[in-house]
């Protein structure tokens, strides 16, 4: 190879971990990605003999495909461009995705959240049925049957939906005939059944929030309420757009992309249910149930609702009521005639795990002055004041999803999440202490509030040169956290012009987003009694260097509160208790919702709260 | 090629034809199907360049595939065993399917049947709505906009399932927000949305006789009750099972084979939805509701429902109460909120066909004693007497099919229909007037009925040799019907003394399910007011060689019916009326079934009738 060819780089993204790495041609993806500080499994350390290293090429051309390789990948796997990460050698820029069964160690996702566990008051019926198996001297059908073993036990009348019907004569055969029957109330002395199952086990709920890089799922004892089971994962749908306005040009696009979207998701549900039912020691008939939460277009992929309205003016929900989806009729692997409840929408841009997390926070019903935030590529902000609910959405941008900053990367191990400067010696804390490999969104915020504080950059964002930790590279600034010799990897990680605006640009809008109810509400900001800071972001972010570089407003610290994911605790309340539900009507009949893109006054304080 | 090979001939059945033939290796499968009688599309004379002999490889081996013919399938096709005809050699015996547009003429399919156009009494409203677009002065989801432009059009509580909620955004788009709403009745002033059409567009109604052969299809103007377009096609799970035992086994046998048998379904009644809609002038849309019928093991197939059992003693339906299934659930292209009810089923072995029979000649609440049945490969018997309504199933076999008979072929252009044997001449008429390639079971049954007359065959079945057509071949008596000579086909056209004896299981079958339900009736023959034969079959089937060979009991010729496919005429009458179907749950909690396979005299009946 000449001089020549070895030095052009490749770039190589690696989803859904969002970590990017320059490497030479000829380089084998398992190489550019530990190169990333990215951990595949590759137990035979790289000999193609474990078959575990699994990756798959979104785009760019890699060296063929090898008889060794294809012995380890399944037909289907190898059509839909999935090889082996150690015999893949690298030779244009490229796209990788890496399913997480491939990696050591998973991405960190927020579970925990603020939010009470409510008593259930959703009603359920059990009814204990020992029938009569079918003989040549009684030839009832199946479903016959089962409806006067109910009239037996006191259920003279249910509904029994399609999925019900197709699935019950084998849960019936399976049983031997006995067990009982889970009845769904759904109005006055009416019911649905929902699953037939042995005589002892409980009946289980399953709550979901799904973001749009992360999804959080909790399996919840309808008997009690407690949590079962919990489990994070990635957002699936990342590898066909990073950001919602991507995914729903992806569906503008494809023919068939809503169906695409929403059958990735639902499978990687399904991998979820399979997981936590397993921890939680129950079967899949047992999960009787469902809450799903999620952002305005989560909810209508989850659902199969139109998105095309979304991406353009006025951006209008298709449907923004409550409603319930057979979880049959997508595809989801629970009960057969479990349903899904979907909370109501806001607006286009603020979506049902708003009106969640107001819920688990109790924001919604407060006697005080309440700011309520959920910070990520749209944060969407909701100010509570003397029984008034006022809220806006706020497009601040992916950088704090470490998106659009040169060294960004996601929530992983390697990523650096604290950022201190003392006199002048430039400390980092990386995720899972390991070396670091890139930065991430509140490793950001610090990075930026600490070089404002040392006066490495000014209020305007630029950097000073001659500043500590600042340096010339191709005729531009830029501020070295991390270099290569101290992390073992390919490259610096540096803090540019272009990494500080984009920071500028998301917490302004957040804060002129904040003003706005402020000034709807004719309140001053100081007069907040609580600031609530939700989602896992919003967890690991330090709030001094959030008041510091003005995304907050300046109040005593003891006002904010960092709730963790509420909107998942608040799919929790939803999911056991009737009253929440109706709460979640109430919020959205009550709510003012602020249209920022035509709001008068908009503009001029986005522009105001740039300055650092 | 050594004399040897030649002489070794290949077996080659073609589905769902159902027609054999022997031929040479090396015989490309055009030649084959014209030497079976099939005659297939090729446009091009068997040069390769017109692409349309498509047929589909289901077993045994063949050349391998061309460049050429890769070039006319798609990837699809190629994958699942598509070749060109005229470019595919055969090796081996094979089992071959001609998809239904590689066909010239298409099999006869009884469409019509006796039962009256009734009047619309299920109810449907059309709320004509003339709605704001959204706008950033008016951000209300589409929906929530539906929903109150409903309300102000007087409907203030409607239910809106999950496929409507995802497809209505659309629709109200298509429309620029104009049109009517087409909403079904479920209960005293509630309504569901099933869809959103044009100002000036009709509701259109799909009724569905599914058999285990054929299908027919009816759309009906649900304004007025009259028949719009209607159209047959062959069943095409017969490539997976000739009749329900096969078709359950291949359930049994396949992890997904439900879903299979249900896909393909599926599929060609969207492909005759498709074909009905054009040549009725109607958009998909307005298709809002269907009614299938079927027998037992078709209705389950249909709706999902677990077949297993009915394919085991005691032989119980799954579900046998009449049921309303979303078509969107099983992928059915209609209007979103369409549903297909489904009557009620009266036993394993006894559908909701033969309820819609029973409804659409009147039998079911006649003041007369009535026998009404349809011979199929099970025989479906009902006995109307005194306000009792008796029924049982009868094994009749699928000799009426053309199946197990050595020149056997379902009804299809060239089968021979009629035979008479006139003064020891043998006379044929075959479907279409063509040279005949093989015999149906209308000219089975005749043959057989005019042997008996004319001595050729003895009380027993035993053909005699000496009489006139009779010839010895291979040790055995065969009677001649066609001579290869004449029909210019490779092989002679004979009846041998196992289809002789296939016919006497056949009707033996029959006429002792009827004897069984006069006797419980306690009902002489005689006293039979009418004898209603309905199906296909039926229509074409010679009444006095019926009566002749003893399959019917000797009633003057003026009390039988031929009514054609009756149970799609009750299949039209249970679509637009919701008396018909509370006549059905009447029918069927009025029945008294009899389980031929435990009744105590049965057998004894059954031998008696095998005689001549």
């Amino acid at each position: 190879m000449s001089n020549e060819d070895a030095s052009k780089k490749l770039t190589i993204d690696f989803e859904p971990i969002g970590r990017r790495v320059k490497v030479s041609p000829g380089t084998s993806v398992l190489e550019a990605a530990r190169l990333a500080g990215i951990e595949l499994v590759a137990v035979c350390g790289g000999g193609a003999t474990c078959g575990r290293c699994k990756v798959r090429m979104m785009s760019g051309s890699v060296s063929a495909i090898t008889d060794t390789e294809r012995s380890k990948l399944s037909e289907a796997e190898a059509k839909t461009g999935f090889r082996l990460a150690c015999q893949t050698l690298l030779s244009e820029d490229s796209r990788i995705q890496i399913p997480p069964q491939s990696l050591t160690t998973p991405q960190r996702t927020q579970l925990e959240g603020e939010g009470d566990e409510l008593p259930v008051t959703v009603e359920w019926k059990l009814a204990s049925l020992a029938l009569q198996p079918p003989s040549l001297d009684d030839l009832t059908a199946d479903i016959t049957r089962f409806r006067s073993g109910l009239l037996d036990a006191g259920f003279p009348k249910v509904e029994l939906e399609a999925p019900v019907l197709t699935s019950l004569p084998e849960q019936l055969r399976k049983n031997h005939w006995e067990g009982r029957a889970a009845l769904r109330s759904t109005g006055a002395q009416k019911y649905r059944v929902v699953s037939f199952l042995p005589p002892t086990v409980i009946l289980v709920g399953m709550a979901v929030d799904i973001g749009t890089t992360k999804i959080a799922m909790y399996l919840v004892d309808l008997q009690n309420g407690c949590t079962l089971a919990k489990s994070g994962a990635m957002n699936p749908q990342i590898s066909y757009g990073e950001d919602v306005i991507s995914r729903i040009g992806y569906c503008n696009t494809h023919e068939d992309g809503r169906k695409v979207l929403q059958s990735v998701l639902v499978e990687t549900l399904n991998a979820m249910i399979e997981e936590n039912c397993q921890a939680a020691g129950i079967a899949r008939d047992q999960l009787v149930e469902g809450v799903v939460v999620g952002n305005t277009v989560m909810h209508h992929l989850f659902g199969g609702f139109p998105v095309q309205q979304l991406g353009e003016a006025p951006y209008v929900a298709a449907v923004s009521e409550a409603v319930e989806i057979p979880a049959a009729s997508i595809g989801l692997m629970m009960a057969p005639g479990a349903h899904i409840y979907l909370p109501p929408n806001i607006a286009g841009y603020v979506g049902g795990d708003h009106v969640a997390m107001l819920l688990a926070t109790g924001a919604w019903n407060s006697k005080k002055n309440v700011i309520a935030l959920d910070i990520g590529t749209n944060t969407e902000v909701c100010l509570v004041s003397e029984g008034k609910l006022y809220c806006c959405s706020c497009a601040s941008g992916p950088a704090f999803e470490g998106a659009h900053i040169q060294a960004g990367m996601r929530a992983a191990r390697g990523a650096i999440e604290r950022v201190e400067i003392v006199n002048g010696n430039i400390l980092v804390q990386s995720i899972g202490g390991l070396a670091p490999v890139g930065i991430c969104g509140s490793g950001i915020l610090d990075a930026v509030a600490e070089m404002v504080m040392a006066k490495v950059i000014d209020t305007r964002g630029s950097l000073r040169s001659g500043a500590p930790g600042v340096r010339a590279r191709n005729d531009r600034q830029e501020f070295v956290l991390v270099t290569s010799e101290e992390s073992g990897t390919e490259n610096d990680i540096v803090i540019t012009r272009s990494d500080v605006n984009q920071i500028q640009l998301a917490k302004a809008a957040i804060r002129a987003g904040v003003e706005v109810l402020l000034a709807e509400a004719k309140l001053e900001a100081v007069a907040l009694d609580e600031f609530i800071v939700a989602g896992a972001f919003g967890t690991y972010l330090d709030l001094e260097h959030a008041v510091r570089i003005g995304m907050f407003p300046n109040l005593p610290l003891k006002r904010f509160k960092q709730v963790g994911n509420a909107a998942g605790s608040g799919a929790k309340q939803l999911l056991v208790s009737k009253e929440r539900r109706r709460a979640a009507d109430t919020i959205v009949a009550k709510m003012n919702y602020i249209e920022l893109t035509t709001y008068r006054s908009f503009d001029q304080m986005y522009v105001q709260n740039m300055y650092l």
